[in-house]
This record gives C-alpha cells, sequence and structure tokens, in this order.
C-alpha cells in the first residue's frame, strides 16, 4: 500500500479521473462523498461503483442536508438553468452554485485526511471547462492549502498538507482522453444536474453540455443516454 | 432589524456571550448549531435556551455525523482527559481537538452567511484560556477570512467576508464578566466534555477548568453543577 490520499469523489467524470491519477501516483485511495441532498443524488451510486471498480481502500458516505441552507438549484426550490448552446455556459456565476460547497467538502476531507495521516487531497477542481464558479479557481485553492496548514493539530506539527487538483487548467477533452488512458469506466460516471428517473441525463444543463463537449472533442464514443 | 449576522453558537459560555455580542452590536441573528456527534451533544440543548433567550431570527441546527471520522476524544472511543490542575491544560493539544472542526462550522457558516446575505460570522474562539487547539488562534481565523471571500460568489463580487471573533484575547474571567453585563443566561451554558447524565459536569475536563477559573476570576457565583 501506498502513502494515503483523500479524494473528493463526487461520482461524475472530473473527481473520478482524479481518483485514477491519484491511484496512478502511487497514493492508498480514501474517498470520500458527501451526500448533501443534491438534486442528483443519483450521482452517489455513480461515485460508489467507481470507488469500487477503481479499487480504493475506504470509501465514506457521509450526509450533509445542505438543503436546509439552501440558495442553489442543486438544493432548494430552484429551476437548473437549460442552455441551448455551450457558449451560454461560463458567462455568469449560475444558480446551480452551492454555496460554500468546494470549502465545506474540502474542510470534511481535511477532516479525515488528518485522522487517517494523509497530508495529500485530491479535488477535481477544473477551471477551464467549467461553470465559472469560484471554488474552482486556482486562487481557491491556494488559500484552503494555507488554511489546512495553520488549522490542523497536523499542519502546525509540521506535517505539510497539499490540496491537488491536478485537472485544474485541462479542457474536458483532455480530462475524458486522461480517464480513458486510466482505464476509468467512464458509462458509470453520472454528470447531469436535473436528471431523470434511473437517472437519464436531461442533456441540457451544463454539467451535460460540458459532458457532451468534452467526449466529442476527445474522439470518444459518448456512452450516456440523454433525453435531449 | 439590523444587519444579519451568523453566529455559531456551540452553547457553551464563548459562543452565547459572541451571539450577546453581536446583538449588541445591532446584528440580526442567525445562529448556527451542528449536531456533530459530539460526546457533550447536551450542549445542543443548551444552545436552543440560549438562542430562544437572547433572541435570534432563526436558529438552525445541522446534522453531521463526525464519529464517522473519529480522531477525537468529543467524536471517538478516546477518553477524556481529566486533570488534577489548571497548569496541565494547553500545554499540548489535547485529545478533545476534533481535526479540521472550526474548519467545517466556519464553512457551514459562510454557506449559509452567503444565502441570508450576511457578510458577518461570529465565532466564540479563544486564544486565551484554551485548550491549545490551531483552529483558535488569530492566524486560523485571518486565513479563513481570507479563504472565504475568493471561495464564495458574494465574496468575489466585492462583498468582503468578515469573520468576527470579539473574544479571541480575552481570559475566561473577562469573557464572564461581559456576559453578565450582556444579560447572558450563564446557568444555561453547557461547557463540560464529558458529562453524566442530565448534563451534570464533571467537574475535571479542560473545559470544567476553564469554566471554574472563569467564575472564580470574574468573582461571579458559578451556577454549575459539578460531579467533582
Amino acid at each position: 500500500m501506498g502513502v494515503p490520499g483523500v479524494v473528493l469523489l463526487s461520482g461524475g467524470i472530473d473527481s473520478s479521473t482524479t481518483l485514477a491519477i491519484a491511484k496512478e501516483n502511487g497514493f492508498e485511495i480514501y474517498a470520500l462523498t458527501v451526500d448533501y441532498h443534491q438534486r442528483h443524488r443519483y450521482e452517489i451510486r455513480a461515485a460508489k461503483r467507481i470507488a469500487k471498480a477503481l479499487g480504493v481502500s475506504r470509501h465514506l458516505i457521509l450526509k450533509l442536508d445542505l438543503s436546509k441552507i439552501g440558495g442553489s438549484a442543486l438544493t432548494d426550490q430552484i429551476p437548473v438553468p437549460k442552455r441551448h448552446a455551450l457558449g451560454e455556459v461560463g458567462k455568469d456565476i449560475p444558480s446551480t452554485y452551492v454555496p460554500a460547497r468546494n470549502t465545506i467538502l474540502l474542510a470534511l476531507g481535511l477532516a479525515w485526511a488528518e485522522v487517517v495521516g494523509a497530508t495529500a487531497i485530491f479535488i477535481g477542481a477544473n477551471a477551464v471547462d467549467y461553470s465559472g464558479y469560484p471554488d474552482c479557481r486556482p486562487e481557491f485553492i491556494s488559500a484552503f492549502e494555507h488554511l489546512a496548514n495553520c488549522a490542523t493539530k497536523a499542519g502546525i506539527e509540521g506535517k505539510r498538507f497539499t490540496i491537488h487538483a491536478p485537472l485544474i487548467h485541462w479542457t474536458k477533452g483532455e480530462i475524458i482522453q486522461k480517464a480513458v488512458a486510466l482505464g476509468v469506466p467512464l458509462q458509470w460516471t453520472h454528470s447531469c444536474y436535473d436528471p431523470l428517473p434511473k437517472g437519464v441525463a436531461c442533456g441540457q444543463c451544463d454539467s451535460c453540455l460540458l459532458r457532451k463537449k468534452g467526449f466529442a472533442e476527445a474522439h470518444v464514443p459518448d456512452p450516456t443516454k440523454y433525453a435531449k
């Protein structure tokens, strides 16, 4: 077994590929998934299959009901925006932004990392083909890394936490090519924010549009069933 | 109603006094308590009474089972250290340290603040009469404030989040004097990490020792029932 590393795993393409990259780099994987009452909770099922398929030491699923805080199309009674074209994605921060979500997820990942003796925390944040979320940008990752090292016993005792965001500057096409190279079962990943029953992708939300773009760019057949 | 402010409220003396200070400063209070499966969950009952007594606009209680992460005497099968004298407190970071707890709590507070339109987040952190927890120090507060402003939509759109830790440089005695001056019902606050049934304080944990010290220093009768 390698050095332990905590990986935030949502069940989408980016976090699944990040997990595979962490494994490629020899880490023993502690995968963390949060059931935050997201509209697309179907992704948790995807996360379970991915964790099993790629092989992890532990897969921890925590429940945290962010619908009590709300304020997002993913956690509240707010419709998910549907797009006609990809050019509409990422111009403004859309209503699918979940306030402070990645701060919360990294905080939980940090807690677990400290307990299992890991200093590496992986997140599939991407600041190229994304919806403009503030907590996917390199500035955010750096700020969290700094925080981690003064917030924890391990940090002030001299261990250095590192937040790894290996995909942050990649296009969706590049991510998918890497996923294929590493044997990520992309057919089991889930991206859609607003799935129909049985997890069928809507085909029109930002996440579906970025997914379609990625497969097209990577020249990889898209295994996803889209409603539109 | 004043400007909204989120207050992290555990139900202890420090967070209750912080809430009273926020009110004194004209804030409309959004009190946040997290049931993280702490050994001293009795404090949540205290938080409810305090929120009601001091008057808040909302009191949100979120559940997040940190015992699944463990690694602390407050969330795991680890005994709470009992002391013979106050001089033993704060020399090392004790096992009651909960990994990344204040990062998690502030992250949740930040999420709620963004949703309710607050930029002020209050935490009762204290770096004088405390157990040496890293996430109670001014460096941590500053690092979180910086993070908050690059992690959120509100932050990057120009709102400035401020993490208020008004008690950070006070002694426990000073905190209790302020609490009395502001009418905080201290008899309803709960400090003990390892309470007996009905919330009776053990009298020997760090938190009990600091509480006793505070009342003594402030020359205020201590209303607490201690087992020892």
